[in-house]
């Protein structure tokens, strides 16, 4: 039995900080749960002022990566983000024998199944809970605990930032830039907001999540992705007289053989558990054929619901080290196609803005009936009578995306449709 | 690497069936999981029938759990129910160096931190996964995912019958006797409901589950148990208009060095996830100092959900034995004292049947008042014009729960109170 496990901390940002402190203040409890204390060796941080917040020895700081990771290490918790030079700094230290704990969704999504590989063939392991869902136990439950199910699918609320902005869209009637400035205000929306609002973010997570549910690779660029720039407050107005919330969802399902992956808005009925999740909060639901669906659900981001997450992850490693355990390797063994999310059959909110005069609706029911897509109701919402025009929301029986999309481009040809303006799918 | 992992199965019910079912049916996905096949060696059963419906070979039942256990096994699977002959089994396959698996929330809160020592000593484990919630993942999630948390709380609706009669009692007005009696029809209540409905099946998996959380050893009877016989469909009504549901909760708070351990109905904000969570859905909410809130739902009770659970503990262990590994023993680190429900400050929900005359109240406030229990708000109810009595629903502010109690003894004795209906807490 080794009586110290030394950790290298490769980073000491937002949730580096975390790591470090409770590492510190918890040391005791950390060591009784092991059976070895659990010692912080080095941190690659060039900041001294983030090694002050963090109350880090200024001593163990390194600004250079091959000094922070030379020597006696047993874990490296990388928590560098972004692609380079993470992923360099993770195949050396799994090459090197070390076990690797990582939030780095951009890394895991991209590389994952290499860097599992990596892991099985050094005998170590990469940890990876803190990249999806924070604090949210989702990656653990899902390799573990759900591991006798076929999963058909996972559907989840995975980026917090588009969560709040949705939340006061719906909750305020504010519009997409108003949710956003808001968002900015409270540190839940970055100054560049692109890879949580045009949906990169959540499209890594689902990646992750539905190479490890469905024992497949599943790539980011495999993700049909769309943001939520294009939502107005009127479609929370007209999805709510409908009986639904929207929400960026992420959504992977598993029929046969083939898997669908997205990330867009949808519409989701207001009596699932998913409607209700509102604020920054993430929730995933996975479906399996023995479990059912089971939820999870809580902060899907920050400093200390990330640290939770790395540090089990840091714990967990630390027990197999200390017990000699050498650890399952992950096995991905069911080969998927993944099919274009124009296949998908779903049922569709379509806005549009069209010339308010008699007769405008027989033309645009003719381009719905041309392609198959048969309507289930169609609304006449606000009229901007300066313009003369009005507004239709038509929600279709289910269709096929590309019979749907097919019809959006008959649609923009019409001269009485001034406007396409939203496409929204239910989920159900 | 052994090439097989050879299971016996105690017991072939509901959840036995499923597992057998599935044992059989998914053996190739298993086998490529753990990289060893999974074989089902003997069912401990003395009925014919049950292999019959589960598709299991008569010739590996046995009704001697002797001859069930003896030779080549690796893993036993405990899913006879009930403390006894359970509990002595499961000593005896720990102690012959036998991984255990089981459902039996009994056997684990009456008698879990003795096999899990026993366990670690013979260089094995017990999971019990499938004791608390069924399917959902919460044993493993609590152990693992949230193991670098000082967990605070545990909130729970564990229990799927009760929260169906409850569920009925609130939306279509059943008093209870109709609830379970509907509950019984459809199969999710027994002839006898006694272990739901009052309680002790939700004492059960909370001990388990603060045992766990909480790293320390609270058993069955540490906890404060009333079921929900006492419950009227008009508290439902009265809870509402007061913006709270009623549900049946399993309360763990720690504080310092003491825990508080509770099961019984309380009142719910309706904002609350767990005042949503309904019918036979069960849901755990878990607080930690890094996490900060997390929910678990999902099915809680069912053969395939049970299965799913017992299943991935089958798995965990079969992987360990593949790989050779010798698992973590768990620790039960922490001194806690279990302190008496008198001690609780909440707020509370009382119901009472007075006399309809003037000056009534007056009393009644007095004895609130000589126990320095602060009134927050008084609504009288129906009056029963016959009868010449009103109904008074009381919300008290926070108060010590020995202060109430003795408030009521003091409000007995009044003349002008004809009956106590009801004391609620409000947890929150």
């Amino acid at each position: 039995m080794s009586a110290q496990v030394n950790v290298v901390l490769l980073g000491l940002g937002v949730v580096g900080g975390g790591v470090a402190r409770a590492l510190r203040e918890k040391a005791d409890t950390y060591s009784q749960r092991i059976g070895a204390s659990l010692v912080l060796r080095r941190v690659l941080e060039r900041r001294l002022e983030m090694a002050q917040a963090a109350g880090v020895d200024p001593a163990l700081l390194s600004s250079n990566a091959q000094e922070a990771l030379s020597g006696d290490v047993d874990i490296v918790v990388e928590l560098l983000g972004g692609e380079h030079p993470a992923y360099e700094l993770i195949k050396e230290s799994l090459s090197s024998g070390r076990y690797v704990v990582t939030a780095n969704k951009e890394v895991m999504a991209k590389h994952g199944p290499e860097l599992l590989g990596l892991a099985a063939e050094n005998g170590v392991d990469i940890l990876y809970e803190a990249s999806v869902g924070a604090g949210i136990p989702i990656i653990s439950p899902v390799k573990r605990d759900l591991s006798a199910n076929h999963i058909s699918s996972i559907r989840a609320i995975i980026n917090g930032t588009t969560n709040y902005i949705l939340t006061r869209m719906s909750q305020d009637g504010l519009d997409f830039d108003a949710g956003l400035a808001q968002a900015q205000d409270l540190g839940y929306a970055e100054a560049d907001p692109t890879n949580d609002v045009d949906g990169y973010d959540a499209t890594y997570k689902l990646a992750i999540l539905a190479s490890l549910a469905f024992h497949t690779r599943v790539r980011p660029e495999d993700v049909h992705r769309e943001g939520i720039r294009h939502l107005a407050s009127r479609d929370f107005r007209y999805a709510r007289e409908l009986g639904y919330a929207i929400k960026l969802l992420a959504v992977a399902r598993r029929e046969d053989n083939s898997v669908q992956v997205r990330v867009h808005p949808a519409l989701v009925a207001e009596g699932e558990l998913l409607a209700k999740v509102d604020g920054a909060l993430n929730a995933i639901e996975i479906e399996g054929d023995l479990s059912g669906k089971v939820l999870f659900q809580g902060a899907g981001a920050g400093s200390l619901p990330a640290a939770s997450a790395v540090l089990a992850d840091v714990l967990d490693a630390a027990r197999a080290i200390v017990q000699g355990q050498r650890p399952s390797p992950w096995r991905y063994t069911d080969d998927t196609a993944v099919v274009p999310v124009l296949e998908l059959m779903t049922r569709y909110y379509i806005r549009l803005e069209v010339a308010d005069r008699p007769g405008v609706l027989a033309g645009i029911a003719r381009a719905f009936g041309d392609h198959g897509v048969s309507i289930a109701s169609v609304i006449q919402k606000e009229i901007e009578e300066a313009a003369e025009t009005a507004e239709l929301v038509i929600m279709t029986h289910r269709a096929q995306e590309e019979a749907v999309q097919a019809t959006l481009v008959q649609l923009r040809e019409l001269p009485e449709v001034v406007n396409v303006g939203n496409l929204l799918r239910v989920d159900d």
